[in-house]
């Protein structure tokens, strides 16, 4: 009787283990979709500078540092990168520093340029803005 | 003899289950870390575009499709993606339709601008635009 129940709790803990397995993949494979469904069409901020001559690197570094930040105080913002410019055709017009914003939609970017952090933002950048490029998209593929 | 090889064979093929679902969950995780390490640092060549007056809509659409035809193209294209302007701020100068290319480094942007496919493009392109903005980074985050 022992043994048959203790063969039973094996046999039982044995037909676990594809349950545990479907449900650990069925995790991961709903975790990518939703992380693709997510991407699937992302609203993005694309802006660029061009600094004032004479603004020290230092000042530069402050500013992209301070915009990246937003990142974390910014719920909206899905994603943020940026880069200086490696431009091989000389297109660029003269603008040096890029950053694109994401969002889920429209009403994230609608959040965004009111939000204090980046009014706050733009106070530290505009005194040292030569120009500016913005261009918001919905990102079709 | 027959009735407990059949059962073997049903115990073994019960066996397989969970093989078959441990060999598709670890395909799945593979996977998705290999999107998410192609993501890492990838390049990006962001370009605007704005229209000679007069071009007709049909004309933007057709070079829309052909630009976006570029991905099944070149290999060296990693994503691809496009949208007109939804400008929140007038900040767009005029650009109308932008594009957002993205290759692994740098040296896929430098095997995409000579490509034969791209070099068709532009030909396709050049008698309708106005003006191009053109900008290269590696994404930052």
């Amino acid at each position: 009787m022992i043994d048959s129940s203790a063969r039973f709790a094996k046999g039982f803990r044995m037909k676990l283990i594809p349950l545990f397995v479907a449900i650990f993949s069925f995790a991961a494979i709903t975790l990518t979709q939703t992380a693709r469904a997510e991407e699937a069409a992302p609203f993005r901020h694309f802006v660029s500078f061009q600094f004032k001559d004479g603004t020290p690197e230092a000042k530069k570094t402050e500013i992209v540092d301070a915009f990246m930040a937003l990142k974390s105080k910014i719920d909206a913002i899905s994603d943020l990168e940026w880069g200086g410019t490696e431009n091989i055709e000389p297109l660029n017009d003269g603008f040096t520093h890029s950053f694109l914003v994401s969002f889920k939609n429209k009403a994230g970017l609608e959040v965004y340029l009111p939000h204090p952090a980046h009014e706050e933002f733009v106070k530290l950048l505009k005194p040292h803005l030569e120009k500016v490029y913005v261009f918001d998209y919905t990102a079709k593929k």
